[in-house]
C-alpha cells in the first residue's frame, strides 16, 4: 500500500475501512443500495477498485465484477484483494466480497503506472448531447422493476441523473445516453463505476420495452483521468437472447474525452 | 455434470481433459500458442468456456479471462473450475488454471439456460465486407511484435484469417475487419473466444502504428448460437492511455446475425 491519499475520497465516499494485509470492509449504507434495499451493482464495482487501488497504490485499469449472491441494507461485508501477479508497471488483482462465509462478488482487474511517453489516442468522437443542465432529470428508481418493493431512495441520493438531449442526428441502433454525476465527487475510476451500471435500461428500450434487469456482472476499463464530475453515460444495448441482454458503455467527460468504456450482461426483467 | 456430448468437439479441439470433481487439465500444444510458444489468450479463453460449460451442463453467457502469468509449449496446465452460485436458469462460475502452483489464468463467468420466450432482439447491423472468399489472407504472426522469437506457426496452423474488405461506406473512428474461423469447427462460444483476441492490433493500427498488445484481459458476451464457421472479426478500437489500449470486438455470422461481443485492454507493444 503506497501514499495513504491516493483514493482516500473514494474510501470516505464508500466507507470502505482499510484493515492491512489485503483486508477491507464496508458497510451497506443506504447510499450503496438499490431501491429495494440490496447491494447496487454500481457500489460493488467501486469498492472492487478501492480496495484494488489502495491494495496496489497503482491507478485502476480494468476490473470486471460478477455478482455472485445479495446483500442486504446493513450488511457487514469483507474484502480480500490479493494480488495475483505485480510486474514492473501493472499489477492483476483479484478482490472476493463476503458477508460473512457468503461470498457477495467477486472481481478480478489490473491496475497500472502510466507510462508518461506511452501510447496515447482517442479514436471515438463523443456524440453531441445538450449540457446537463438543460436536460430533464431522470430518475433510475422509475425504470425499476414494479416488482421491487422500494424500501430506500438507494444511490438515488448520492447521485444526480439526467436524460440527455440529443442536439445531433438520431444515434443507430438503441444507443441513449444519461448524464450522471456522484454529487461533489471528481468522476474518478472508482466513481465512474459507481455510475455505469446502466446498460441493462439501455436494452431494454431498445426492444421497445419498459424493464432493467439483474446485473451478472460490470466490465469497466479506464482511460484517462480527468477533473470531471458530470460524465455521459453513453450506453450502446448489442443484443438480447433467450432473456439475457449484453451491451456496451461509454463514459465520456463535457470536454469529449472519453474517460473509460465498460460492458454488461445482465438476466433482463421487464414489467410490460 | 450433465450431458457428455454438450461440448465435446470443443473439448477434443483444445485437448481439455476432464477429470471429474470440478477438475480438468491440457498440454499447451503448438495450435493452443502464440508464435513465440507461449500460451495465446485466445485458447486460454476458449479453454475457460469449455470448463464452464463442462461443470454446468449450461451454455456459456459471458467470461472474463484474466492473464497472470505466461506458460510456454509442452506444459500441463490444471484447471479448477468452482460454481459459485447455481440458480434455476444461471450458474456463476470461476476458473483457475494452474502450472504446478503457479497461476496462469483465472476466468469468471456465467453459463445459463436460455428461456425460449425469453427477451431477444438485436440492436446493431453487420457492416458491409466481401464474404471470405474475396477478401485477402491476413497473417497475425505479421503483426506479432518483431522481438518476439517465432518458435512455432502456433494457433495460426489451425485457424484462417482473412483481411476484410469493406464494401460499404468507411467505418468511422479505427474500426477495421478480419475473417476467421477455426478450420473444420462451427463458432461455439468457446471457438469464438479462441477467434476474438485481436484488439490490440486494431488499437495500434487506429494510432497509425504497427504493433500489438501483451492482453491483461478478454471478456466476451455470447448471444444466439448458430452454425456458422466463418465470422466476422469486427474491431473497434476505443482509446490508448499511458501505454495501455482498450476496445471492443463484435463477432458476426456471414448472415449478418451478432452471435457476440468482446471487450480486451493491453499493454501496447509497438514496434515502428
Amino acid at each position: 500500500m503506497a501514499d495513504d491519499t491516493f483514493g482516500a475520497a473514494d474510501r470516505d465516499f464508500l466507507g470502505l475501512a482499510l484493515e492491512g494485509d489485503g483486508r477491507s470492509s464496508f458497510e451497506l449504507t443506504p447510499g450503496l443500495a438499490r431501491f429495494d434495499g440490496r447491494l447496487y451493482g454500481g457500489s460493488a464495482v467501486a469498492i472492487a477498485v478501492a480496495a484494488a487501488e489502495a491494495e496496489t497504490g497503482r491507478a485502476a485499469l480494468w476490473s470486471t465484477v460478477q455478482f455472485v449472491a445479495f446483500a442486504e441494507l446493513g450488511a457487514h461485508l469483507s474484502c480480500r484483494t490479493e494480488v495475483l501477479a505485480s510486474g514492473r508497471r501493472v499489477s492483476q488483482v483479484r478482490v472476493t466480497a463476503t458477508e460473512g462465509e457468503r461470498v457477495v462478488f467477486v472481481a478480478l482487474g489490473a491496475c497500472a503506472d502510466q507510462r508518461p511517453d506511452g501510447f496515447a489516442g482517442q479514436f471515438e468522437v463523443m456524440p453531441a448531447y445538450a449540457p446537463p443542465d438543460e436536460c430533464p432529470p431522470f430518475h433510475p428508481r422509475s425504470e425499476a422493476p414494479a416488482a421491487f418493493q422500494h424500501r430506500t431512495d438507494g444511490y438515488q441520493r448520492v447521485t444526480d441523473f439526467r436524460q440527455a438531449v440529443r442536439t445531433g442526428p438520431k444515434s443507430p441502433g438503441g444507443r441513449m445516453a444519461l448524464w450522471a454525476c456522484v454529487r461533489d465527487h471528481v468522476a474518478t475510476p472508482a466513481m465512474l463505476g459507481f455510475l455505469a451500471d446502466m446498460v441493462p435500461v439501455s436494452i431494454a428500450r431498445a426492444g421497445g420495452r419498459a424493464g432493467a434487469g439483474t446485473s451478472l456482472d460490470n466490465t469497466l476499463r479506464f482511460g484517462p483521468r480527468g477533473e470531471a464530475t458530470w460524465v455521459l453515460v453513453d450506453l450502446d444495448p448489442h443484443l438480447a437472447a433467450g432473456g439475457y441482454g449484453h451491451g456496451t458503455v461509454h463514459l465520456w467527460a463535457p470536454d469529449g474525452t472519453l474517460l473509460a468504456t465498460g460492458s454488461q450482461t445482465a438476466s433482463m426483467l421487464l414489467f410490460d
